[in-house]
């Protein structure tokens, strides 16, 4: 497993390099997912279950942390092609930090999950190029979440509530929480899941179908 | 309720900041509490237990997050003294920041509680001037959270594992994660809570009465 060590790049060009950056994925048919969500709402379990349920696609993930390669180790012992991003500390990925990664990933892939920093602030605050934003928020954390991050909600395509299977033990109320998000965001798809049990996840699955022959026709009309 | 928006401390001096902020506080005798954690850990649930089951203190509670007032609505609605600071976007409390949401609280409260921002990168980085840095993990976010984000747990004077209500059902190693979290850092306190059912909280209480009372203590001496 490959580990690479990378710092913040320090230009107020973010938004350019990750507008180049997406354009160059696109061209290669490469659907990148940036995954965000708080530390602990299960990145790569959600990670772990795609692999394991869509074994015709080819799948990579970079994983970013600020130490540790526990999930990176957690994703090449299913198969997938995976590397371990440390981020110097930062608590983000900026476009050229996933541009830097992505070049350390096999071309021909063609879903690549960026597994962003765990928190709900920063990572909403830089575009990092990707074609699909992904944020997960998982049941034990509350339904409270929308109204405290509104960023991270607004700037996700999708939002996957995760450990559903744990609802009854909560008190989460996943219809106010879905009002509160559409509120902040009418145009996000939203699906429940469980990685653990796997209910709601054929749902998901279609989606990131969709998004990639979505992408696939795009590239064929560019 | 008072809102505070405040922006970040444009200074090298934040150390300086925090421990003029400190020697301030202990003279005034009031312990300043840093309480940090991921989002939806249980920050306020705790803060809402410790408010009921300390009636003989006087609490106050500095609720920091990026939007919203959910949080300072459910502490008042206790009784006790809140006030919701916004932090313009800022993923953390930064010792200026503090100094300037304690002036807005009362100066005879002893025990007044930070709930930073959620999240476990940002507020690890920076000194508050707090007299008690206090971290929470719960049992939903998972054991291996000391590898990924060792510096909360080395800033940290103890830990608050919440809801052990959940350890059956989750998969969570409590021996192993103290074990990796003892390996940071060999002088931390570890309380293992559930403020639904109360387990283990007179343990955090009995140690929060013995910190207070070493600060009254210094205090004379000083």
């Amino acid at each position: 497993m490959r580990l690479i060590t990378l710092n913040a790049t320090v230009t107020a060009s973010n938004d350019r390099d990750a507008a180049a950056l997406r354009e160059k994925l696109v061209s290669r048919g490469t659907l990148l997912v940036n995954v965000m969500s708080a530390a602990g709402s299960g990145k790569t379990t959600l990670l772990s279950r795609l692999i394991r349920d869509l074994p015709d696609v080819k799948i990579g993930v970079m994983e970013a942390d600020i130490a540790s390669d526990v999930d990176a180790k957690t994703i090449e012992a299913l198969g997938a092609a995976a590397i371990q991003v440390h981020t110097s500390g930062m608590c983000h990925m900026d476009a050229g930090m996933t541009a830097a990664a992505v070049e350390a990933m096999d071309p021909s892939l063609r879903l690549l999950f960026l597994e962003n920093v765990g928190n709900l602030i920063c990572p909403a605050e830089y575009d990092t190029g990707a074609g699909l934003n992904l944020m997960l928020l998982s049941v034990p954390e509350g339904d409270d979440k929308p109204l405290k991050y509104p960023l991270m909600f607004q700037k996700s395509d999708a939002l996957v509530v995760t450990k559903t299977d744990t609802l009854s033990y909560f008190t989460f109320d996943l219809e106010k929480c879905v009002e509160r998000v559409k509120k902040l965001n009418p145009a996000i798809r939203i699906f429940p899941v469980s990685a653990k049990t796997g209910e709601g996840m054929a749902a998901l699955e279609a989606y990131l179908r969709e998004r990639l022959a979505a992408l696939t026709e795009g590239t064929d009309h560019a």
